[in-house]
C-alpha cells in the first residue's frame, strides 16, 4: 500500500479518537488577549506538553511575560539527517460578539462537516493535525524520518510579543534546516497551494493642527488653513496617478523578482471573481503590474483610517483643531520597517502647507517581509505533499498580509522557510462562528505526514 | 440735553424695572429644537406680544408649521416716512452639557456685570434692547420718527425654516425701505461695528465605495483601490496651490469688490492676535488676499469632516469599504448655492479614480449671501450711532458666516440691510455660560433708540 493510502487508513480507523482530543483542546478557553484567561492558557499549553511527551518527545515550556512557548523536540534521526521546524499556536482571538455565535465558542460542535469553536481552523486545527501527523508516523515507525522541533505559541493574536522577546536566547536550540509555519490556507477548497512569503509591515499615525481649538467655518473659513486640508494635501501626495509611490527612497531596497521566479507562481487572478465576492474592481496600486503581483510582490502605503472635523449626521460648519490618519506600508524584501517609516514620516512633514503643525508617530508592531525561493526544499516537499493529497498540481503563492514573527523565526533558526495550512477564506477565524472542515483536517494531517516523509528522501 | 444724554438718564433711571423685564424674558426656556419645550416658546411669544401691545403696536402671531413669528407694526409716521424692519428671535439654543452652567440657564444670575443665562446674548438679550429703545422713544415723543415694523421668530436656531415658508405670502406687511438684523457683535468691547453683509452657503456628503465589504489590508493592498485615497486625491484636487478653487464655473458669478468698497472696510487684522486667540497661522484660503477679504469677499470650499477605516486606539489593518466627507461652501454675491452645490459634485465626479463608486449628496440649509453697500442709508444711520454712543468711529465690516433668512428678508421686504449686534466672541453663546454685559444691554439700546432718530433725518 501505497504510504498515503495507509495514513489515510490510520486516520479512518482512529477518528473517533482524534475527534475527541480535538475537542478537548479547543475546549481550553485560550484568548490570550484577555488576562482572566491566564489560567485556561498555562492548562492549555500543559495539555500540549503532555500530547507531545506521551509521543516521545522533549519537551520544554519557554516563560516569557506574557504566556509560555512549547518548544518540543524529536532528533532521533540523528545529525546526518536535517533538521525541520514546525510553528503552531495555541492562543486564540477573543470571541466578542458573544451573541452572534450560533453555538457557544468554546463548545465544539459539528454541522454539515465543519467544526464550529473559536480556533477550529485558527490556529488550534492546524496545530492539531501537524501533531496527528506525527503521532501516525512515530506509532508506525517507532521513529521519524527527519529531525523534528515544534515551536507552539500563546501569543500569536496579540503579536507574538513573548516569542519575538526570548528569539534570540534560544537561537541554539531553534536552530534548523527547514521552517513550516502551519497558519496559512489554500485560495479555494480543491485548490493545493504552498505560500512562499508574505509582506513585512511598518504603521504610522499622522496628525496636523491648524490651531488650539475647533473654529467656525463662516467666521474663519479662509483665514485659517482647515488641517483638513493640509492632511488630504498631504496624503493625496504620497503616491502619483500612476499609483506609484513617490517618497524618496521608498522603493530603492526593493528586489526585483525575476521572470522565472514569477512564472513559478500562481499570479492568474479573476477580475469576474473579485467582483462577485468583494462588490471591488482590482483597480488600485501601481499600474504595470497585475493585481497579485501588487498584493504579493510589491510595496504599498495605505491609508487605513482617517478622521477630522464632524461625521455625524446632518452637518457642523467647523474647521477642527486637527485632523488624523493612521497609514500603513506593506513591504517586500529588503525593506526595512523602521527606514521605511522613517522615510514616509519625513516625506509628510516635507509636505505640510505652512501655518500647520505635523506630528508623526510609529505604531509598534511593525516587521520584515519573509520570502522563500519557490525552488527550495522545504517548498518542493510540502507542495508535492500537498499534490498527491489534493490529486492537483500544487500553486506557490505569496500572502499580501504581515505575520512579523516568520521572518524573525527564519532568521533566528537559519531554516528554508514555507508557509501553509488549510484555511479557507470563509472560515471565519476572528469573528462569530469560526469553523474548520473536519475533511481538511485530515488533509492536514496527510500533507504534513507525506511532507515530512518526502523531504526525508532529498 | 442731546437725545443721547437724555436716552441714557431715562434707561438709568428705568434700570431696575428694564433688568427685571430682561429676566422675565429670559426665563422662558424657549428652545426650539426640543419638542418637549412647545408649551415654553408659545408663552415666551405670548409675552412678547403682550409687551409690544402695551407700547402700542400692531401685533400679529403667523403660525408655521414650527414655532410662532410675531409682527409687530408701529406706522403712525405715516406714509411719507421711511419704514424700518428690524429682524430678531426669541428661541435659544439647547443648554446640554447642563452640568458645566455656573448657575442653572434659566435663572439669570449678574456676575461681574455680566447677565448670565441661556439667549442672555443670543438673541434675547439683543431683541430687549430693541423693545426698550422703542418703548423710550414712545414713551418720551408718544410716537415713533419712522414707520417700525418686528419681525421676531422662534426658529432661528433651527434654520429659520418656519419663517423662510411663510416670507412670500407675507410680502406686503414685511415690505420696508431699511432691514436692520439685530443678531450681530462687535469685533472687541470699546469697538463699533456694523455689518454690512454676511456670507451664502452650500453643503455637501461626499462618500466614496470601494468594496462591498471591509477588506484586509494586507490580503487587498494594492489590489483594491482604497476609498481613503480615492476621498483624499478628489478632496485635494477642489484647490490649487495657492488655495484658489479649481472647480470650473465656480468664481464665475463673483461679483468683484471695487476698490472704493474694500476702502470703506475695516479690512486690518492682527496676525499676533489671531496667533494668541487661536494657536492658529491665517495661512488659508486664497494668495493674494488678506486674511478679511478671504474671510468676507471671497468664496471657499471647506472639508468639514472626514471619516473612513479606523480611527481608535492603536491600528486596524483595514481597508475600509467606504470613506465621506462633508463639505461647505461659503458664497458671496452673486453665487448661486444650488448651482454651486451642482458645481462641487460634478467635479467630484469628474475627479473620481476608476473602479470606486462616488456619490453626492445635497444637504439642507443652504442660502445665498448677503452684501449691502458701505454707503447706504440703513448703514450710515447706525454708524453714526455707534459712533455717538462708543465716541469711537465705527467700522464697517462683513460676517463670514451665513444667515440664510437675511437675505430671503431682504429680497421679500425690498430694503437696503444692515447687521449689527453687541456681541463678543466671548459671550459663549451656544455654549454653557452664555452672558451678555450690562453695559452692553444699555449701550445696544442707545444705539438703536439713536440710529432710528438718526435715520428719520436723512
Amino acid at each position: 500500500m501505497h504510504s498515503l493510502e495507509a495514513l489515510a487508513k490510520d486516520y479512518q480507523q482512529n477518528r473517533e479518537t482524534i475527534l475527541k482530543e480535538f475537542f478537548t483542546f479547543l475546549r481550553f478557553q485560550s484568548v490570550s488577549s484577555e488576562p482572566q484567561f491566564k489560567g485556561e492558557l498555562l492548562a492549555c499549553a500543559d495539555w500540549v506538553k503532555k500530547y507531545l511527551l506521551e509521543l516521545g518527545f522533549t519537551v520544554e515550556t519557554w516563560p516569557t511575560k506574557g504566556h509560555p512557548v512549547i518548544f518540543a523536540s524529536y532528533l532521533k534521526a540523528g545529525p546526518n539527517k536535517p533538521t525541520l521546524l514546525i510553528y503552531n499556536h495555541y492562543d486564540v482571538q477573543p470571541v466578542d460578539p458573544l451573541e452572534a455565535w450560533e453555538t457557544p465558542p468554546f463548545e465544539p460542535t459539528v454541522r454539515n462537516g465543519e467544526i464550529f469553536a473559536r480556533g477550529a481552523q485558527d490556529n488550534k486545527g492546524q496545530c492539531f493535525y501537524v501533531l496527528q501527523a506525527l503521532k501516525a508516523l512515530i506509532k508506525r515507525d517507532g521513529t521519524l524520518p527527519l529531525n523534528i522541533k515544534l515551536c507552539i505559541e500563546g501569543e500569536e493574536e496579540m503579536g507574538s510579543v513573548g516569542l519575538s522577546s526570548i528569539l534570540k536566547e534560544k537561537a541554539a536550540q531553534l536552530k534548523a534546516d527547514y521552517l513550516a509555519v502551519v497558519d496559512m490556507g489554500i485560495p479555494a477548497p480543491e485548490t493545493p497551494a504552498v505560500t512562499i512569503g508574505v509582506r513585512g509591515l511598518v504603521t504610522l499615525e499622522v496628525s496636523v493642527e491648524g490651531s488650539n481649538t475647533d473654529m467656525h467655518s463662516g467666521s474663519h473659513g479662509g483665514v485659517v488653513f482647515n488641517p483638513i486640508h493640509a492632511l488630504v494635501e498631504m496624503l493625496s501626495k504620497l503616491r502619483d496617478a500612476k499609483g506609484r509611490v513617490t517618497i524618496p527612497g521608498f522603493y530603492d531596497q526593493v528586489k526585483e523578482v525575476s521572470a522565472a521566479e514569477k512564472a513559478s507562481l500562481s499570479l492568474q487572478f479573476s477580475a469576474e471573481e473579485y467582483r462577485q465576492e468583494f462588490g471591488a474592481e482590482a483597480s488600485g496600486g501601481e499600474q504595470g503590474y497585475s493585481p497579485n503581483e501588487r498584493a504579493w510582490l510589491r510595496p504599498t502605503v495605505e491609508v487605513n483610517g482617517i478622521t477630522g472635523g464632524y461625521a455625524g449626521p446632518g452637518f457642523k460648519t467647523v474647521i477642527p483643531a486637527k485632523a488624523s490618519a493612521k497609514l500603513s506600508c506593506r513591504l517586500v524584501p529588503d525593506q526595512q520597517p523602521e527606514k521605511i517609516g522613517q522615510l514616509v514620516a519625513q516625506f509628510l512633514r516635507d509636505n505640510a502647507p505652512a501655518g500647520v503643525k505635523v506630528e508623526v508617530q510609529a505604531l509598534p508592531g511593525c516587521g520584515i517581509a519573509a520570502r522563500s525561493e519557490p525552488t527550495s526544499k522545504v517548498v518542493q516537499a510540502f507542495a508535492d505533499a500537498y499534490t498527491e493529497v489534493f490529486k492537483k498540481p500544487c500553486q506557490r503563492i505569496l500572502g499580501g498580509g504581515s505575520i512579523p514573527v516568520v521572518a524573525e523565526l527564519t532568521k533566528v533558526s537559519q531554516s528554508e522557510m514555507v508557509l501553509l495550512g488549510m484555511g479557507l477564506a470563509s472560515d471565519k477565524i476572528h469573528a462569530p462562528n469560526e469553523h474548520f472542515g473536519i475533511d481538511r483536517l485530515e488533509r492536514g494531517y496527510l500533507v504534513v505526514a507525506r511532507a515530512i516523509e518526502i523531504l526525508a528522501t532529498f
